[in-house]
């Protein structure tokens, strides 16, 4: 099967394609967001912590096989822009259809890094947010502006 | 009082200089630290996001005033240096000798930014391991070998 994966021209691309592909529970596009370098880490809500390309793919091939469907919707981002490496924090509301509906609030930093072939995904932090109770709902939707770092 | 506060030539040093000021329970010295720009970010242990001067200080005098003598080892450093970011992943062996002593073992993002006053704290992500039950003595005074982005 041949088939052509994007290229990210910003970090915000990149990361879009990021949770697209937990939304598709796609793995062949979570691999594509990924940096090919083996110092890559995913550091996941569980608090395991994924480094290099084969744990941090094994690991998304277990999640995705696991909870077919979980859709993240991103909020309150804050986002620093350098010429090389972009860091990005935000809230993840996840999301899990599984047997049953579980919902969490989930802390990210997100970091990418400017190569040959685009924005690449280096590391991804993420961690159940201590207001996980408090999600309410006039926050989704409602996002901040992106800033340069100077 | 005046007391001078030293810059930080590198990130290593400015890390350095992070958990000292929490193992001396120093204020000043960890707010030194932290760059003053109003996007810093801190995620404690406890799943609290904290942005900007001000609560990030808040957060450390608390944490300060409760538990005066906490020891952090760091283990399995991962760096990434580039010209003005660079991000450390680490374990930390945190040590809390309250009444009683207990211990964690924590992940941390730490990202550093380069300014005109040397390197300062920029993020700083921290939540439970996984295998916190797992810290094995033979672990600690490990690290591994920092590394340039290319």
């Amino acid at each position: 099967m041949s088939h052509v994966y994007p290229m990210f021209a910003t970090p915000e691309e990149a990361e879009n394609a990021f949770y697209q592909a937990i939304a598709h529970g796609d793995l062949l596009a979570m691999m594509n967001v990924w940096s090919d370098d083996e110092d890559i880490l995913c550091i996941q809500p569980t608090g395991h912590r994924l480094q290099g390309t084969t744990a941090v793919r094994e690991s998304w091939d277990s999640i995705f096989k696991k909870s077919p469907r979980i859709v993240i919707q991103i909020n309150r981002s804050l986002r620093w822009t350098g010429m090389v490496i972009a860091v990005h924090n935000v809230f993840e509301t996840v999301v899990v259809e599984d047997k049953q509906k579980q919902q969490e609030l989930v802390l990210a930093t997100n970091i990418f890094q400017r190569g040959a072939r685009g924005w690449k995904m280096y590391s991804h932090h993420a961690s159940i947010a201590a207001e996980r109770n408090l999600i309410a709902q006039s926050e989704v939707g409602t996002d901040s502006v992106p800033r340069v770092l100077h």
